[in-house]
């Protein structure tokens, strides 16, 4: 391949064809599991089980739990120190927590504990004071922004299983919704709906195996400027925006949403998340932030292709009554997020349709499985 | 180092001085967030942050939730396939799901939900069917077993991050303590009170490290007979025991333990684990296992040595009230899982005398951070 030719996510290393076939499997396994819950005198949300977090009923609230990884990024954190000097920690654990806080939020959870889950090529990564205690302050931090309790965790050291010199970062979360009329599983979703689109702070945690590709191509690598003052590598390691201050927020308003996506990876296509068959019809972009347009001007793709996997500015995705959606978006605003009235839900096939940009995504470029 | 030379669990390659200065800083700084959940109008069980599980005070019930990782138990798995061209990634999801399980019950959890993490080297780590299959089965199994229900999870491939044709494996459960007299951090734990031992399946999965470098040292390797037609692999690969069936059926015959210990890492130094000052006498030593009794002897260990590592043949400690005892072994041995009256809880100096032995660790042995 050229060192300018067009660079898919595809071909940035994730195989999906080898993957899927054990996650059908899991997920077949795992949905007869549901079942123990009755031996406990509970149940769960089956409406949950194609969701981004798991929801059982307890009786009094729902209880909602998740663990999510973050991915590559500490590659880019990790060649961006050497590069620097300086460590990006502190930004890599709120990823990781957003990570978790992210999905568990979608089904109208408030989390309340976050475990840590920080794997070790060996007991060394530890002894790099400033890398641990940027860790440590990043995660306190995150934790303090989503008033969540930071329950402990795992702190293993894996040489032979995790590389020399590298961390595997995942969080575990558990949440309540509560009270229960709080429950978004997009039951009510349907034609009418507006859908408000939150702000991203750049990249986040997805599509990093195609922006490290990009890196290798740059003549300077991550130290590239793609704004005024900022690097290819400062840019990718903004911290992922954590969004539950605003799910409180609308509480607190009186707002419940309809639904909820957090865009990850499949960027816009997510929105297409809900079996429903609607179509969601997009009048406003967001803004792209720069590293989201540097990475497409690099990778040559085409808006089809970037929207189809990076997030494009907007991280979030709320669906709310029509009449909530102007007070949905001040509200993420005044919690220090952007926010845009950016489309609405119609009747018609299963679609998304981002008018500015004249994209038409189906039901079929989105198989979540 | 001679091939036979006496072989400790240091020298295996975890080094704790590298590792607990980032835990104590990260353990300080959970602390401080426990507070967030009153604003939330809950608090945290204070008691459970130096236990193996966290607990909140949620109302009606207590919440307790964990992330655990298996550790390095794949590479024995990993290499006894290549030698034996079978998979024991059935065996290997158990133990997973058996370190997030038998210490959540710790605290007196019915364990609800299981989310399952496996991050593996590469795409192509998914693509061997019957590795995956295996592991899925045996997930499920362990659910079964333990009446939990499988929530979902995380499959990333983490190039770069987990060494390639590995897999980082870890499990994260959520549970309630319902009714909340089930509880059990040690507030009631005291002189009179008897320790009943559970036998563990082998080596469970603390002390691989070790473990396999005692297999470099062996001409056959794993494939060296410990016992009659039982080789180390497969001897090392037996699935760790999961106790949760035997917690369940004492609530249902009205037993409430007064604390429990699950035996992982620090061996029997674990049973120290509850910061009172009590005296632990140990009467009655469980048989070890084939791969314990061969374990100790090819590291030239001693007693003291053996039993401050490894479980010994006790994989999970109960402290019930004395007159409870015999029933609670028995109920134990009805769930398939032999039990030992083994000792008693007195008055005096915080230290676990082990007479059969005449071994005596004190508080000193025993610095859990």
């Amino acid at each position: 391949m050229s060192s300018t030719a067009p660079l898919t996510y595809d071909q940035a290393g994730v195989n999906y064809d080898l993957i899927d076939p054990l996650k059908i499997a899991a997920q077949r396994a795992a949905a007869a599991t549901g079942a123990h819950l009755g031996g406990h005198g509970f149940s769960e949300v089956a409406a949950s089980r194609g969701e981004s977090a798991y929801v059982v009923d307890v009786g009094p609230f729902y209880l909602a739990s998740i663990v999510e990884c973050l991915g590559t990024k500490t590659l880019v954190a990790d060649e961006m120190a050497t590069l620097t000097g300086k460590s990006f920690y502190a930004s890599i654990a709120q990823d990781t927590i957003a990570m978790a806080i992210n999905d568990l939020i979608t089904v109208g959870a408030t989390p309340l504990v976050v475990q840590a889950y920080w794997a070790a090529g060996g007991s060394d990564w530890f002894g790099d004071a400033q890398r641990a205690q940027a860790l440590v302050a990043g995660w306190k931090a995150a934790c303090d922004t989503c008033g969540v309790a930071w329950g402990g965790g795992e702190t293993p050291a894996l040489a032979g299983i995790v590389a020399d010199g590298r961390v595997d970062l995942a969080a575990s979360c558990t949440g309540l919704i509560n009270p229960k009329e709080r429950l978004s599983v997009g039951d009510d979703l349907g034609p009418g709906d507006a859908i408000v689109l939150l702000a991203s702070s750049g990249i986040h945690a997805n599509g990093l195996s195609l922006a490290r590709k990009l890196a290798e191509r740059l003549p300077n690598g991550y130290l590239t400027e793609i704004a005024p003052g900022l690097s290819y590598g400062e840019g990718l390691l903004a911290p992922t925006t954590l969004y539950s201050p605003v799910t409180e927020a609308l509480w607190k308003a009186g707002i419940v949403p309809r639904y909820s996506a957090n865009i990850t990876g499949h960027g816009w296509r997510k929105l297409l998340r809900h079996p429903k068959s609607v179509t969601y019809r997009i009048h406003t972009v967001p803004p792209k932030t720069a590293v989201l347009d540097f990475i497409q001007r690099q990778a040559g793709q085409d808006d089809r292709e970037a929207y189809s996997t990076l997030n494009m500015g907007a991280g979030f995705a709320l669906f709310v009554k029509a009449e909530d959606a102007e007070r949905t978006a001040q509200i993420s605003r005044d919690c220090g997020i952007d926010a845009w009235v950016a489309g609405c839900v119609e009747a018609g096939e299963k679609q998304l349709l981002i008018e500015p940009l004249n994209i038409r995504f189906g039901a079929d470029d989105l198989a979540l499985r």
